[in-house]
């Protein structure tokens, strides 16, 4: 019994995770996503609360996901922002929800597990600049935010900075990188 | 009674642009954007066409704004990113909309406008490459988007790219393009 209700679980958080990331927050219908779940609507109630806490649900276990399979490697941060370039190609949904959030919910603050990501990131890049791996030229926290701000470009999601050609998306994102992180000249 | 028509037009745009911003393609109301411009819901048929149409209308407007206030100046990319950055401080909806845009339309052509607007600025870079006042490390529509990518760090319309230290984002960004267009060492 215990196994079938964390199947259950797994699929309504796939469900809501494709019907959020399609039609964001205030479009989404818990009907559509209990049937595409083939399970009782009932259950997401029990399970996770309203429909925004079912939001917040999926949008935490995506966050997990993507930190546990990308983590940051702060020696290569080039490379780091080449994974996370590829995973918004494979990936969509994490980058639609962030977004979704951002336009339905205003000044809220972002989840908890996104605020812990960020803490992380930044911290691994700090220590990387006082072992002079990274530059110090910018501030660790302004590093992370345009990493993670290059590597949305290229991804469908944002139609202004969809691209053609992908390898050559992931080569600005790559050297771009290196030239804000590498050792200074001045 | 032609500048009275106007007059209401240009109402019901900035009206249009509001409610487009706040709540999206789906979610806005033509009843809401008539009674706050103060004229007949008719009048918007007349002028617009249907709801999706006068999104159209209002992004279009919001882009030819933009590029007028905010020209590029291929010259000094760093100075242009950073008007480009308080620009989107200070209208953030032409950013919503843009972005309500391609959650809501998925894949579909941005309007003529932008297009036009963003060939207008790789033609400028490409030029001011060939004059050798900005390196040819990245193609000009790459260093273009990269811009444009950057300049948004720091709107509040993103929660992800939110900061407290609005002063230290804009230096970010500025020192980043001046890095990223800056003369070849290689």
């Amino acid at each position: 019994m215990a196994r079938d209700a964390e199947d259950t679980k797994r699929r309504l958080l796939q469900a809501a995770a494709d019907e959020f990331a399609q039609r964001g927050i205030a479009g989404a219908r818990v009907d559509r996503i209990a049937a595409a779940a083939n399970a009782n609507k009932a259950l997401i109630y029990s399970y996770f609360g309203n429909k925004e806490d079912l939001f917040d649900a999926v949008f935490h276990a995506l966050v997990v996901d993507t930190v546990h399979d990308v983590p940051i490697d702060a020696d290569d941060l080039p490379g780091y922002a080449g994974r996370l370039f590829d995973r918004h190609l494979s990936h969509p949904e994490a980058l639609r929800l962030a977004i979704w959030h951002s336009l339905e919910r205003g000044g809220a603050a972002l989840p908890d597990a996104v605020i812990l990501a960020d803490q992380g990131k930044v911290q691994a890049i700090a220590e990387a600049q006082e072992r002079g791996v990274v530059s110090r030229r910018f501030p660790a926290g302004e590093l992370m935010i345009m990493i993670v701000g290059l590597s949305i470009l290229g991804s469908p999601v944002l139609v202004m900075t969809q691209t053609d050609n992908v390898e050559e998306r992931r080569r600005t994102v790559t050297e771009a990188v290196r030239l804000l992180t590498e050792g200074d000249n001045s």
